[in-house]
């Protein structure tokens, strides 16, 4: 599992499969959309989504689908409510997703079992087709992103982006219009921003404490930045909404802190516009990433390409990843291995 | 509002204020228990939570409480997928809980008011009983914890956290006994804090990165533990769960990172012994805050009252408010009126 004649080797590779990765799901569509048709019969009213780490941000981004396509309500789950306090909701009329990239965490198990004998509708999506987790889940969705050895998630987050997505859009009877070209649109955006993710690598090489931020869909994108700066650099990077920015942490931010910002094409883009205007007053040094870059108040662009509002983190992802790399190893570290992770974590 | 002469005498007013406030609102259960009935009478199958900054800690603690003690599934709202995306879901049988201080932050405005018209019960949870807020939502609880003017929040958050337990536990059919001398743990645990507290001052007056951790119900404290660390010292504070901690984040963990962990008495505090191993073992500073803070594996240790585990998150907070506050002057801040900071968000 880890590279030490040449680090980072597997991330990088990973973070390439992506486009390739995205193709395949979206030619499984039917599959998806199979499993969808099941959810839609059963008519849920209420939408629970369980995960951990990375997954989190996906279940975040899927919690913004549901309120907004499916006009549900939406939670993500406590798992802690069930395994330390062990409360036994009716989950009657409740549909709850399981995200889990290895399918493994007991905590995720105990929490689907328990809501599966509490009368919800179970469904896991993992990229691991045989785990415990899909055993235990009425339901599965496979993300089929392939076996990941890099112990930072990439390949595996924007795959479970696009799983949820298609999952989502077919409960409301869509025919994933918005994702046909999801893989050229990710190789453009991956080919496109080479240069822009050099620079910004030169750029932050020293920069110990970075702001992220975001609004709508592109939230997730601004969690996910966070903790993927976190744990492949070290860096003391932590994640706000851009309205939250605005309640108080903008306190912190100064001219020492770097701003990742997400502003793709759209409303949570467009939103983001007053939280820029502030931040670049306070003297902070803007990266601006997202379909909506060129536009914004910052010192630095990286450029995503075009498409609906909706599906703009499954994008946004990507010239963070490689960001993240290349930062990790110009500060001399092996992002394949960071220090102190393994790859599933047995909370209990 | 600012306060030139004597910076964070109002702070530190307020802080000092919690006891008596506490006191004073269990005084006033009865009305709090009226509106719970009312909320019992419409059996509500879910609830939804919405708030911003330091209220959406509070609305943590709610979602903790309403899953536990209520057994009902819970979400936070995202109040973008309503004031940004116009969703609008079916809402029947559903309870929306809104929680902000001033009662006139627009976006939850904007919620509280969609919610109604979309059929849900709504309850606001504010400290200005004649806000556009209460006006908006069906049912009121004022926090009544007095005009505040410290731009940081203190008291309205604990009393907010008291409120909502006070409110949860009455539609459960409590009597509120956990919380009966609430305000005598509150003055005890501030005057038993106070050396510890000061020791902190000292020890963290230059650190730069700081996690704060916490499982369960303390999750809430660990959150407003960053938030306010953050926003009245300038630090590159980040709360995460006990168990997303160890997923990941934990990489950037080192010992030039204090870690303020809430440990207290019960189910959650049991289960940050783990968390606290590894994360020692890496050569973190370990701060300890919680009734259960002197079993920890841990460099300093802050003593809060020994209570139920439910209501502790209302007294951990009271020693680090003090800490914020202390760390605050001793870098040169005034914690009154932090940088950049309003007390009203207009977050559209």
């Amino acid at each position: 599992m880890t590279s030490q004649n040449e680090p980072g080797k597997h991330m990088s590779a990973e973070v390439s499969a992506q486009p390739a990765i995205f193709a395949g799901l979206v030619e499984r569509r039917a599959e998806i959309a199979e499993v969808a048709e099941q959810v839609r019969r059963r008519k849920p009213r209420f939408v629970l989504l369980a995960a951990r780490g990375s997954s989190d941000h996906a279940a975040l981004y899927a919690k913004y689908l549901t309120e907004v396509l499916l006009e549900l309500p939406a939670g993500l789950v406590s798992p802690s409510t069930t395994t330390l306090y062990g409360a036994q909701p009716d989950l009657t009329d409740v549909l709850v997703v399981s995200v889990s990239q290895s399918g493994g965490s007991p905590d995720l198990l105990e929490v689907t079992e328990s809501a599966r004998r509490r009368g919800a509708l179970t469904v896991a999506v993992t990229n691991t087709a045989d785990s415990p987790l899909n055993q235990a889940a009425e339901l599965s969705v496979d993300i089929g992103a392939g076996v990941e050895l890099a112990v930072a998630a990439t390949k595996t987050y924007s795959a479970t982006l696009l799983a949820l997505y298609l999952l989502i859009d077919a409960v409301r009877g869509g025919d994933g219009e918005h994702v046909r070209n999801i893989g050229e649109l990710a190789q453009a955006t991956l080919d496109g921003s080479v240069d822009a993710v050099a620079e910004a690598v030169r750029r932050y090489r020293f920069v110990e404490r970075v702001i992220t931020t975001g609004r709508g869909y592109s939230s997730a994108t601004a969690a996910e930045a966070a903790l993927k700066l976190a744990e492949t650099s070290y860096l003391a990077a932590r994640a706000y909404s851009g309205a939250d920015l605005l309640h108080g942490p903008v306190a912190a931010v100064d001219a020492e802190t770097a701003v990742l910002a997400v502003t793709s094409l759209g409303k949570g883009g467009a939103a983001m516009k007053d939280v820029l205007d502030v931040v670049h007053q306070r003297g902070a040094d803007v990266l601006a990433v997202g379909s909506a870059a060129s536009d914004a108040a910052a010192a630095l662009r990286i450029q995503v390409a075009e498409s609906a509002e909706e599906v703009a983190p499954i994008l946004e992802v990507l010239p963070v990843q490689r960001l993240a790399l290349g930062l990790s190893l110009a500060r001399g570290g092996d992002p394949d291995a960071p220090r102190g992770l393994k790859k599933v974590t047995k909370t209990l």
